[in-house]
């Protein structure tokens, strides 16, 4: 019975030495999901107030828009650098270059930057520059704790995950994400647990705190049939190369953008002009977060064919000359949009297409099939999940190893 | 405008091979779920026709238990000696050192011993062999299309997942579960999508021909609160240690009987002679699948409380005496009876949690907290699911790099 006391005590020693730091993660993940979750919901409040008061002045009130891209190149130029470009891209440069390292001073600059971005009518994302938020916060801690540098990653993992489940709505969904964005092919394992709870205790706290979501209008009740999941598939080839092209808009305006050798306030002044040209040319409902345009492609509702293609156009000119904010927003407005596009083709229910839209191009952009397929469950219901997964997964093939973050390190390949 | 030419060129040029990719793929994927699917549907009318009869001479047919034990360890080690041991096991070994070769005889052979085993009563598992069948298939299909070993182990994960799918019920788990159990901590998104398109395909094959899932009371309604979250967390903590002593006990007796020194008939023979002494004890409950046991435990009615304790060593000795089998019906049966055992002391729904038990056991002794959690969605809706990942997900980091296979690979470590 030697072996089985040798066992017995090397099992005692491991289940102390786990639930130490279970506890002590446990810990750290409900108090970055609390300090994250109520900063998510700070910049939530700000910025929807931002946006209301000045969306009361609409339209004039675009004409603020190249003036208010200065401002932003301004406050990030000056005050923290590091804000800049894109909120998601930022964090995972921080995590695989510098351990995670993000200055506390990215907070406040980036809420700020991003709230004049969106409300004089800057086309991006919220959730970026939340994660952004989320890191910069947990980063603080982590110098706080005097954290090593394994612990500091682990711990603006954490951060990230809060900011983006107090953001998108859906928790499980968002704590994902986090970890399967930082790698294509990869999800973090060893960050799951305290990544898990920081997203579901923030998300609780945004909640508490008055933070409201996504409407949508009905809980889908799709029938699985072999027909529809061969069009869920079919779906997913038509997703995947629209967040090819959305990938490659961006990356071509980025690029033409960077070669331009005209100083960065004149850059976004004439930015600014050149988006209100097109916001003449092509309506108001790109500039912005694009919400309501959102709501109506989810609710079945007609929107432009071609409204997947303008979006990244308006978005990707806000965010190269200097405005700042993310591009899971617009990402979410080009998959909506598209999928009531690809209905419309074929004559299928659009309402049904937007959903599916809405999750498989984010997972073909942003390379993260498994948080997608989450949260479509979790926004639309369990009937829908056989659909979204054939549909995400199929994007994320199709899409390759491109990705709206260049930062993103390929860990496994896609086939 | 010749960086655009150029870049054009090249995307047209991957897209051309990500589609012929694609396609082979989706077409090999479909031919893997036809057949898997129908073998497995074999195998289950086979056996559920061979317990039905053997069942009506009940009680007096576990008197065949010792005979039928002789009789599978014949056929085993005289036919198959690959199909030894239980089914996911020999599975991921077959993965991990011979690119998924296996031999096709341990198709019918693993069929046939696994049908006497559970028949005459020995407590084990159908999952594992019929993910044995679904490799044992494929890799004959891989040697008949001539593949070199990558995509021979492409098509053998995918077999696994059909195999899982057609049996489980839950074709999304089922096909991420073949994904996840081979390695702890990484998913092979590289297979990603012909794994699912299997498990869908094996899954509606399966159902075609007739075959009848678990049969669950009513979908649960859960009601998130904060309050119930900490218990999900805390009942984690409880099914992760149900589950290392799941693993443990498996290790233990299997240890336990490699060690006497008797020959493998004689040892069939008196192993099966113990299993009838502890039925007597125990009841007959602990023989067979113990389907029973599973659907009243997760109905919320009343099941012994040590019942837990007690179906891993009628497993153990089973496979351990050359029962053919596997464990993840006996980890179901684990993780539901456990789950009424916590609500018991603590005075709480037994059938919620009797619900996450199964899965959250199974996360934690398979290391498969995702594939776990979408079972979850898949058997008893989205309500549950905050609930079923948390404590997935504590349990799966509770039982350490523990595993009930030790042929999986430790890929990134847990926290």
């Amino acid at each position: 019975m030697n072996f089985m006391r040798k066992s017995l005590l090397s099992i005692t020693a491991e289940i102390g030495i786990l639930f130490y730091s279970l506890f002590k993660w446990i810990f750290l993940a409900i108090l970055a999901g609390v300090v994250v979750g109520a900063a998510a919901s700070l910049f939530l409040l700000i910025l929807h107030e931002s946006i209301d008061f000045v969306l009361k002045y609409s339209p004039w009130s675009f004409v603020l828009l190249p003036a208010g891209l200065v401002v932003s190149t301004y406050l990030v130029k000056t005050f923290a650098p590091d804000a800049a470009g894109h909120g998601t891209e930022k964090v995972i440069e921080a995590i695989h270059m510098r351990s995670g390292r993000i200055p506390i001073v990215v907070v406040p600059v980036k809420l700020l930057a991003t709230v004049i971005t969106l409300s004089v009518g800057g086309s991006a994302g919220k959730e970026g520059p939340c994660a952004q938020i989320g890191a910069g916060i947990t980063s603080s801690m982590a110098s706080l704790f005097r954290f090593n540098d394994i612990d500091r990653k682990k711990l603006v993992v954490c951060g990230i995950s809060a900011g983006f489940a107090s953001i998108f709505g859906t928790p499980i969904a968002g704590a994902i994400f986090g970890l399967e964005v930082l790698f294509i092919g990869q999800v973090l394992y060893d960050v799951l647990l305290p990544s898990f709870i920081s997203g579901m205790v923030a998300f609780q706290t945004a909640s508490l705190l008055g933070v409201e979501y996504f409407k949508f209008p009905v809980e889908l009740h799709a029938t699985f049939s072999e027909s529809g999941f061969v069009l869920a598939i079919a779906s997913g080839v038509f997703f995947g190369l629209v967040a090819l092209l959305h990938i490659e808009i961006i990356k071509a305006v980025e690029g033409l953008s960077g070669k331009t050798s005209i100083g960065p306030y004149k850059k976004a002044f004439y930015g600014g002009c050149l988006l209100l040209v097109l916001g003449l040319l092509f309506g108001t409902r790109y500039f912005g977060l694009g919400t309501e345009t959102i709501e109506q492609a989810l609710s079945g509702k007609d929107v432009p064919l071609l409204a997947f293609f303008l979006k990244p156009i308006f978005t990707s000119i806000t965010l190269s000359v200097g405005g700042s904010g993310g591009i899971l927003t617009p990402t979410f407005f080009v998959g909506a949009t598209s999928g009531v596009t690809f209905a419309k083709i074929f004559g299928l229910d659009p309402m049904l297409f937007a959903c599916i839209g809405f999750v498989a191009v984010l997972a073909g952009a942003a390379n993260t099939p498994i948080a997608a397929t989450i949260m479509a469950v979790e926004l639309f219901g369990s009937s829908v999940t056989a659909y979204a997964a054939a549909s995400c997964i199929v994007a994320f093939v199709i899409s390759g190893h491109r990705s709206v973050y260049p930062s993103q390190i390929l860990a496994r390949p896609k086939s």
